[in-house]
């Protein structure tokens, strides 16, 4: 266990105190503790490569992303991450490849505060696989159920960065150097959108966070109650360089790419003017974009600027198992 | 995620239902209880075929074994399991496959009342991640450091079982095919002592379970102390089947074989006579044999019926990375 024994020696080094881990890495189990009055909450992402991310993926990367992918769906529930597991599988030792990984995995667990708290590691094909762990009130979790129809649909950040960038990677798409600079940390580096699910707790009706693409992972907000929504195309927030694309180009990617990690949400329409506004100035201050509506009818309808309904053509990110 | 969706609807269909699990797999995050006054106990062990276990072994088998020796996890703790998350990596779709993994992993959940709560399937070479949750008084906690010269160290069940086993498919043993069958559950379905850990909750010094062999885990219990211990060959406890083999091949595989999945626990000496045959019945209820003392002189020194030292010549299990 050589291997792990060098995540912890980093680890350790750069400490991240949390009071609330009671023994960390070490033993047969950690032991943590849950603030009164909280739920855990808990997922697990297993990135490939090859599958999950490319071949020559820096390692730096590779390691943030396995985190931040994690981190990602803590947003999505409005949870307050704090602790987590690794179990990471390698070809061969490789102490260069190791603390690269190890570096980019510290640096977003420092970010967000978040300890490594026990791991495993194996010989094999590499395989990382991060559980992460943290709490929220269960009153205030935001869960893929709770839309209605008339809610507003808002978007985070930008669409079809990391999509355009794997593209780019891939050959399939021509893109000048700095346009792909811009685009390539939201592919390798994207941004967990916690501070913004802490902000929705008790505010939106539901969340999920856009790991397959907008209308994959929006259609699972709405399948469950057989519900459908408007979406207008020309509201998608969409970066510098995509705004620079052809639509044919730029709509289907922030429709249907995946990887951009941004958090999808529903909330009712505000009840008055007043609170009206205050929550605009409170979506402005959370990068979030107003999209469209839910509807009763199941389906979802995407509308041009003419008002032209828009049939995205099937767009292929990773393929996921 | 075709794959995931089966398991869980083999799970959904023998339908674990725990008061504990807010929300279940289907969002982006489970959401759990831990009891008031305990703490959460954590812990992931990943097994990757041909490394942890043969090519050829039943599905069902090792669906058993991903959960069995994470539930070994807690027991050592003196921990309640509860939950777990599945990180699945499969090289193809395979349902027969997939169909007999998920019966063994399920009936080891239902043995012992644990919750699939989460989990992610994905594309490569055959790899299983579970990670375990459980909880636990945070005072009662069995740890592996907390030994003390004199305490008197036991085991539980008996020793070498599942190393005889794997030396006998690798073709190293030649043994006569009803031995064979009678060892290979050892090796295949372990079983996690996880109510002797529970027992031993406020009982034992220290513990850990053997998965590496007796001397290197009863050596992690010693060696953050600078301790050391002093073993009685003859009180190793061993199946008939290694009873009847002679004492070169069975020590050897009782003190270094891994994968036997019992637990190593050291307690401090009965005080009294009255407390002592109490405790002598409770150890027997709980299937432990006395096998050794711990000194003040660091490392580990095993006696023969005569008194002698023994080397033990050093035995491999999986080459663990």
């Amino acid at each position: 266990m050589q291997e792990f024994s060098l995540i912890e020696h980093y680890f350790t080094r750069h400490a991240l105190a949390r009071d609330d881990v009671l023994l960390g890495i070490g033993d047969d189990a950690a032991l943590c503790q849950v603030p009164a009055g909280q739920v855990l909450v808990t997922s697990v992402d297993t990135l490939v490569e090859g599958v999950h991310f490319p071949l020559d993926t820096a390692p730096f990367d590779v390691g943030y992303k396995a985190l931040a992918v994690n981190l990602s769906d803590m947003a999505a529930m409005g949870a307050q991450p704090a602790w987590f597991t690794l179990a990471l599988t390698l070809p061969h030792q490789q102490a260069d490849w190791l603390a690269g990984f190890t570096q980019g995995l510290s640096h977003l667990a420092q970010q967000y505060q978040v300890a490594l708290i026990g791991g495993d590691t194996t010989r094999g094909h590499l395989t990382i696989t991060v559980q992460i762990m943290g709490f929220c009130p269960p009153d205030l979790v935001l869960k893929r159920q709770g839309a209605s129809p008339g809610d507003e649909i808002y978007v985070t950040g930008t669409l079809g960065d990391a999509g355009l960038a794997l593209k780019a990677l891939q050959g399939e798409i021509d893109l000048p150097k700095d346009a792909l600079e811009q685009v390539l940390p939201r592919l390798h580096r994207p941004t967990p959108r916690v501070d913004t699910g802490l902000a929705l707790r008790g505010q939106a009706s539901s969340a999920i966070d856009i790991s397959d693409g907008l209308l994959a992972d929006l259609g699972h907000l709405l399948a469950g109650h057989q519900l459908g929504a408007r979406l207008s195309l020309p509201a998608l927030p969409l970066s510098p360089v995509l705004q620079h694309l052809p639509t044919a180009l730029t709509w289907p990617l922030a429709l249907s790419a995946g990887d951009d990690y941004e958090l999808c949400f529903t909330r009712p329409v505000a009840p008055s003017a007043q609170v009206s506004q205050n929550t605009a100035q409170q979506l402005t201050l959370l990068n979030a974009h107003y999209i469209g509506t839910v509807t009763e009818q199941p389906g979802i309808i995407c509308l041009d600027a003419a008002g032209h309904t828009y049939n995205a053509p099937s767009i292929g990110g990773y393929q996921h198992f």
